[in-house]
């Protein structure tokens, strides 16, 4: 059975509870959009396209429970909502895209027919997650051929089915290749703190009879310079115009070690998760997480209560450091910029809109 | 009160339970050399010097309670003792060193005055540790001047007070600097999977009122990067003739980060973790240890119990990447290998004994 991050069922949205994974496998389903914004918060759903699909139906909830007895007032409901959706997460773009193209579709509807604006938007939101299954499916496809045979890749984090709505980013490029029945071995940093490698990244991988091997953090400079690693694939959170991409912390890490080693080091990522706005990664705003999550390791206490923390969410990887941005338009390799302008403009982006 | 990792108290070795911190400070009392070894192996007592110390007293025990009837008997059974304990963990140099000043201790005995053999040993253990004490005050002098005012310095594992019989090594240049006054903030990595850093040196530093921070590790690069960190200072548990030093695993990277950030590495170590025998840190070998440790934290399980797991306790850092080894007997900078046989000749050097 496929893993369906993010879906919609019986007017509800339900997401895979990802804080109980590997041990559990449960569900939060709700039509409440504060629950939904807690969800994204908590890292309940989470992976750039996921929240971005997981916002949109956020939207079309609201829209479905709005009162607003007019046209005006149910936009207004709308766009309120989609700004409250926005505060949930300041880094991955995707979530700001995706409400961006639910408020586009509201106000593409005229007075006049707004009788369907609710209906219409969650079509919208349906929408939003069908593109995302494609996409996966092609960055998996454009991706697949940087892995030979026998080769170790690292992973960091999770950009796989759990962090989209289809197959994965980086993952889906592993499932790729793992379809066209080659042998090779995915080492999973398993990403601290809140061990998404560990917990989801491995589960994803074992389930599709992936050779995996997971291994601390600060493990990948050894298993580099052990030869073990050919090549690093990682999703990311937001892209810059010039290449510079957010994502998980520990990213930035990882690709200068995989430069000292000269290791390629890959982001895999749909368009929408360029942000089309911003010319450098020092651009984007980094979120700073909760000091429990350092001082804490699922729930269990590991360092002093009184110890100063720091913990910034993400880190952003200078373009520099990537070797190539595999999307669902095609892989792109340095310099950046222009090839970037051009995804924008290749038919079926939706990245611009 | 000082901090004693190791100490011979009424006839048994009293170690600080180290698995056990910071939750609460208990204590392995014994004189049974079999809890010794597997205290030593479960991390109950860790640390370069510290596991030294513990070996020395395992043998002193050893020859205590050996009712060995005549003086061959009793060197017998110190040599069984000491081969056993040896045993316990691979990678830290002190410990063979330590056992081999044992050995050689009770090879400095006649057969005709065999009589005190038992007294002499315990003695040179608690010899060994008052030397180690002794150490960790030079060294934390001769690392001091490298602490400027306001510094940001990484640190990672414990190469504290509970890594030795003293103040430690990196740790004790800290604990210098801030006698004489300085200001500085210690970013401690947390060092998965055993999270000494989280445990034990935020435990250490706290204690003495200094400034003290904690990451995960793959929080290491961005530190560095937002121009936190002026400094990496870390412990070794086998440094080789060219300058190679064996740490806990992930120090290698650190080293690596830091040089792709131009700040300077160093290394704290006391003489005795020199192997003067080796020439080049690949033939240090490197303990593997349990794939629980990885696949739990705490106790605590972190990912689905099929997946395969890579867990070296140790890597090597290349002396190209070490700015500086900071000895008891001074700071020494590259290149290492003249220099570092000076050390085994300059007076007072318990090092090649």
């Amino acid at each position: 059975m496929s893993i369906e991050a993010v879906s919609w069922s019986n007017g509800k949205v339900k997401l895979i509870d990802q804080t109980k994974l590997p041990g559990k496998l449960t569900y939060v389903v709700t039509d409440d959009i504060t629950v939904l914004w807690d969800s994204i918060k908590r890292l309940v759903v989470r992976g750039a396209p996921a929240i971005g699909i997981a916002g949109a139906f956020g939207v079309a909830l609201a829209a479905l429970k709005s009162r607003a007895k007019n046209c005006q007032a149910l936009k207004k409901d709308v766009f309120k909502a989609a700004d409250y959706l926005a505060t949930s997460r300041p880094t991955a773009v995707n979530l700001f895209w995706a409400l961006g193209r639910m408020k586009q579709a509201a106000l593409s509807v005229e007075a006049e027919n707004c009788g369907s604006l609710r209906q219409l938007l969650l079509e919208e939101a349906i929408h939003i997650l069908d593109d995302d299954k494609m996409r996966c499916s092609e960055i998996g496809r454009n991706g697949e051929r940087l892995i030979k045979e026998g080769m170790g890749i690292l992973t960091h984090c999770n950009a796989g089915a759990l962090a989209t709505g289809g197959s994965g980013t980086a993952l889906s490029v592993f499932f790729s290749a793992k379809r066209r029945g080659k042998k090779f071995t995915v080492y999973v940093d398993e990403t601290r703190p809140l061990l998404q490698g560990a917990r989801l990244t491995t589960w994803e991988l074992l389930r599709e009879g992936i050779d995996t091997v997971l291994i601390a953090d600060n493990m990948a400079a050894q298993v580099m310079k052990e030869g073990k690693i050919g090549l690093v694939i990682t999703g990311s959170d937001r892209i810059a115009l010039n290449g510079d991409a957010a994502n998980k912390i520990g990213t930035y890490g990882i690709a200068t070690l995989a430069k000292a080693h000269g290791i390629p080091f890959y982001v895999a990522a749909p368009v929408s998760t360029i942000d089309f706005n911003i010319k450098r990664g020092r651009e984007i705003p980094i979120e700073q997480r909760d000091a429990s999550e350092i001082t804490s390791c699922r729930g269990k206490k590991i360092a002093p209560g009184n110890v100063k923390v720091y913990n910034p969410a993400f880190d952003v990887t200078p373009a520099s450091l990537i070797a190539g941005i595999i999307t669902e338009k095609g892989l792109i390799t340095p310099p950046y910029k222009n090839k970037i302008l051009m995804l924008k403009k290749k038919k079926g982006c939706y990245g611009g809109k």
